[in-house]
């Protein structure tokens, strides 16, 4: 039995890792050990260690490593709690293989104490483009290490050109997808929507017209700007006044700043026709992105998610940059005057055909299946 | 004035950058800001900043990063306490550039709290390959640096090759080079070597005979084997019965397993024909290079300075595997018989002509100019 | 020139020590030095740090230690945290002398960073009884400190039965009431009270009819009791609907509980006659307390400046038990029958006459006088 | 069953709690956990944790909590980083109970995490005197611990003029004697003495002879001067050339001083008579204790056990002071010449008879039963 050690640090990853957690735990020879950390065990971030709990899934070690602040520093200082508390965690568990997700900072902290410590390590997501720090972090996990999960074909040979095993490189599909494809196989002839009615505070949406989804996180190496930026945002959603589904954004450096443009937004009017969401489970985002009429801001969903489900969207700024995407996304600039374009470009189109880029919705099994047999080995040479 | 804060945290990594921050004082358009951390604290390691002080540099700020075991699990926190710690000085400090060398755990602490920080980080001595997770450590900082400073043609290439801007790679020789190359000139015509009996614990060596050099590290990737391998080493020494230098391991996982055998193997025989040395300053060190019959042991000087220097090496096992070498190393396993073959064929063959391979003495001048002038930008993206 | 180091760690301690620091700044043998961390750099606790520069006090240093979550656990680890950052901090400034204030982890983490590292300590507000683990570090602290400014008699007996040293024992008063004194006779006569509008979140509160004012804590060893404790104080708001002030909770285990009752209460209904406030400077705050018809929870302040004041105030639970107060002040259980009971006493009372219990208003002066000529040695033994 | 959970952080630690461990684990209704940290898993130190294995206890959790440099700084980070890693043990394992023992760094760190974490705390080896800042640190874990187990009637007295409710305090002597009496039983009547001439480094001491016992710590309210008192002892040694076992001081600040001291003096001479030890398992050290000439350095040892055993001592400095002794120990300063005639008294007197003072040897037994039954409760006030 191989002991699989997956650590989830936030609402984001827990979406993206779930069905490798599920197939692991029923793999006759794997092991699951599940950490939770981060923002996941957090009131503020919609605590989505007690989803995981719902789901099934009880954590083998906690590990609380967010210092107060969401500035660039303590995001430095949350890495290297992380990595303090991490050790401590993998040094008891003794995991045959831990498996990282993405790009965040705790999947760096997670890297690190598993490269250091000669445990084998599983990176799921790696090779993608995005244009800002996570960028560079997403990179330096992949040369940190010994197996590689990219979600698409375009990942996977970036993978291997910066040097790696190509017989380390699996390329499996986004196992987030095998969750949407799941949930939208439920959602797809529903007609009653009531249950999108239920959470979130403010006004009272309209689900029987078109509605517009937000989603907009800090640019960490535009850190300072985000008040700006989702003010920007926000002139366009008081322009069109359709009904809203906002969410607040993940916890990162800057992200006081965008949560404070939109609580000034909401206190200054009385918006009727806005909603705030701190966390969608699943089985309620993705019928929001099935039946939006337009998805705005700079979440990867809107890319990868978007091009499997279809959904119009606008895709602002530098976050996503280099992602490939299908052609249900439109890219702008910060500014309103762009936004607004873009989003009535979106909103005459209507709803795209799906796009297999990201995966086709299996690739949990196939992870597991590959970490039950693959050679272990803490070694590692670039192949050039 | 830009502000060129340089990290040093090993004795190692202090000779592989005073060059550079000689220079980085001497510009008129750069200001030195000095971190010094890890073992370079120590009064075990050789408390190396007394030494740098010494050479007229006064610390910033100094930096206790180091938890106490050198076991795998402590290695991986030390750079958590690093992370925690050189995120509070760069944002007293708020340089415009951050230096660091190498492949050492304090190496990409300092990497990842200036990324997360949005402080361009410059690195030296990345893109070579030497097969443990030094090299892994390294081509994850390469991954998160701005700008990069290979010590040779190779190095350079691997880092484009690995996606990184060619505008960004500056292939400019060792740093290290331009200290060797100085002492060198010093030392090459002395024909007292009464200088080289000070310091050390142990017999008596007589340096007017052929003597041997041995400096043999842990293996970070072999953790647990450390005490036989260096016994085998020992083996050899006690065979040939010359007089012998042998130095302390440097401060890393496994480093206390070294030290065992080492001790134990002083304690249990009177050695007059061998001494022991904690830390040896480079202006003797650079000598006994240029002196020693054979190097032995796994030290990248063997490989680096030794090309330079001509001197005859016998580099052990996995540490070095992969990183380009000069004709005066002779690779071998770690069994005694194997070392013992290679030792002999060096003793027989004796010096080697220079090679400048890593550098021609000019490295420190050529990376501060640089630094003056080059474009400075956080924003970095993968070049396919 | 004596270097006083006070570290000020939330809003609370900030006006608890402010007219101290005044007067350090003022006085010709001592140079102040400040570091401001936890509570009072974030912007979800108000940023007291930037009232701090804007009353002219600009920090030496800050410290980043709130570890996210909010929990017994995490407020362990924020100590734990803040003690490796101020220990740096201490290192970097070394200060003659460092002030710390209360009971709180903070508190504790400076006392301990200052102890171990031979630097004099002294404490204000020592000596209180007040029922909860604040009780237990505020002891600690006393045994640790190396100079004791308690805030009334009462407390300055009690440190010296513990054993301190009645040289080192100097009752000043508290130097919170130098500020209140300040601006109660700024606003004594004012009859304009519009200053009091600005600011908070919510309904419309009317100034000129009798006010409630809500300030309510969590009982940090009755953690997971907070929103019920919270509700039933709610309860009697919504019984009385009375223009009401109502203040979110400080940083403490707990607090997000407390926080939590507070939003659900905010969300489920529309109420035009309260609203919220995140943090009041001193000079909003006091105003309110000379002229609310009745405070109620469980601050110090109801006890501390209410009775210097004589406000009419509500103590509910165990928060304050055993700590000195005056006549205005009626305590009562969490249940909201009996608060309301105390609650109605108390309006029917109205206001009481001024009583100097905790100070008359020169704590801040006498202390800088002290900390310029007492003896300073670090050296202490029990009296017994 | 009642969860005891034991933090062990040193050689010394353990000896004193070790017969509470192995009456707890005994206990129907009690069950151990053990936590091991600090220098107890450090080989520099010994690797007490191997002891303790041999000894049949597992332990549940092992933290690394040194932060290297043995300075007052990394001191107090040390307790820094000890309280971010036992909150997170206590998390898991969560204790009824956890237990603390005597005056170290680690001690305190185990008080405040169990504090916060509102789990009930005993201390044992409370309420003494030693007038450094050991003193301190103990009596502020007395103020933060619920349950207090004092050594002796002296101790057991002032817990509570501090303010301790006597129903808490209970007198039970010191567990550490129950170890010594089982081990002083078995070696009373042995005449071989060959087990004594195991281990160490140096010298073949000639047990037949009368010889002395050297234990030196250093004192860490006079860092920076253990290297000149360990010298002035060392003088001593020197002058009366009898066969000397010496130990290696506790992992404290300063303790690299004192160690530096020693390996001048080892070094500069070849000392047939001398021989060094890292760390003696008790039944090696009490049976010494038995059957020295005299014993001399700073210990409590020579107070506690020394009283027990009737061991002739002499105490160097201010390390002791005020600590209840009995006639077996004279006390001097830190000169050659003070010790020298302290310890020419003591040869000439010869050893004294058993003195009580300290227990009688069933401590371990007594706590167990009280830890079994006594009320829990976190709840705590000061008694006056």
């Amino acid at each position: 039995m191989r002991k699989i050690c997956v650590v989830v640090g936030s609402r984001a990853n827990y979406s993206s890792i779930k069905s490798v957690m599920t197939a692991v735990k029923k793999h006759p020879k794997l092991k699951l050990q599940l950490v939770v950390g981060a923002s996941a065990l957090l009131d503020r971030y919609g605590a989505v260690v007690q989803t995981m709990e719902e789901d099934g899934f009880v954590p083998d070690a906690t590990v609380h490593m967010l210092v107060e602040g969401e500035t660039p520093l303590t995001m430095a200082k949350s890495t290297g709690l992380g990595l303090l508390e991490l050790a401590t965690v993998f040094d008891r568990l003794k995991p045959d293989i831990v498996v990282t997700v993405g790009d965040r900072f705790e999947t760096l902290a997670t890297a690190i104490a598993a490269t250091y410590m000669n445990i084998p390590l599983a990176h799921t997501m790696g090779g993608e483009v995005s244009g800002t720090i996570d960028e560079s972090i997403r990179h330096a996990v992949t040369k940190l290490a010994h197996l590689h999960f990219p979600a698409n074909e375009d990942a996977a040979k970036r993978i291997i050109r910066m040097g790696e095993n190509p017989k380390t490189v699996h390329m499996v599909g986004c196992p987030r997808m095998d969750i949407v494809d799941e949930i939208a196989k439920k959602y797809r002839d529903t007609t009653d929507k009531s249950f999108l009615k239920k959470e979130g505070v403010g006004g009272s949406v309209d689900f029987t017209k078109p509605f517009l989804l937000i989603m907009q996180h800090p640019v960490t190496t535009e850190f300072g700007d985000g008040e700006q930026q989702i003010r920007e945002t926000l002139t366009v959603v008081e322009t069109l006044k359709m009904p809203t589904i906002m969410l607040w954004p993940n916890a990162d450096a800057g992200s006081e700043d965008i949560a404070r443009g939109m609580r000034k937004f909401r206190e200054k009017h009385e918006h009727g026709y806005i909603r705030f969401y701190k966390n969608l489970p699943l089985h309620t985002f993705i019928p929001l992105m099935m039946h939006t009429a337009c998805m705005i801001g700079n979440s990867s969903a809107a890319i990868r998610e978007g091009s499997f489900l279809g959904t119009p969207a606008v895709n602002i700024g530098t976050r996503q940059t280099g992602r490939e995407h299908g052609k249900n996304v439109l890219n702008c600039g910060y500014h309103s005057t762009d936004i607004l374009k873009a989003v009535k470009a979106q909103l005459k189109h209507g709803r795209y055909s799906a796009n297999p880029l990201y995966g086709n919705g299996d690739a949990g099994r196939k992870i597991a299946a590959i970490l039950s047999v693959c050679p272990l080995s803490v070694q590692k040479r670039i192949q050039y």
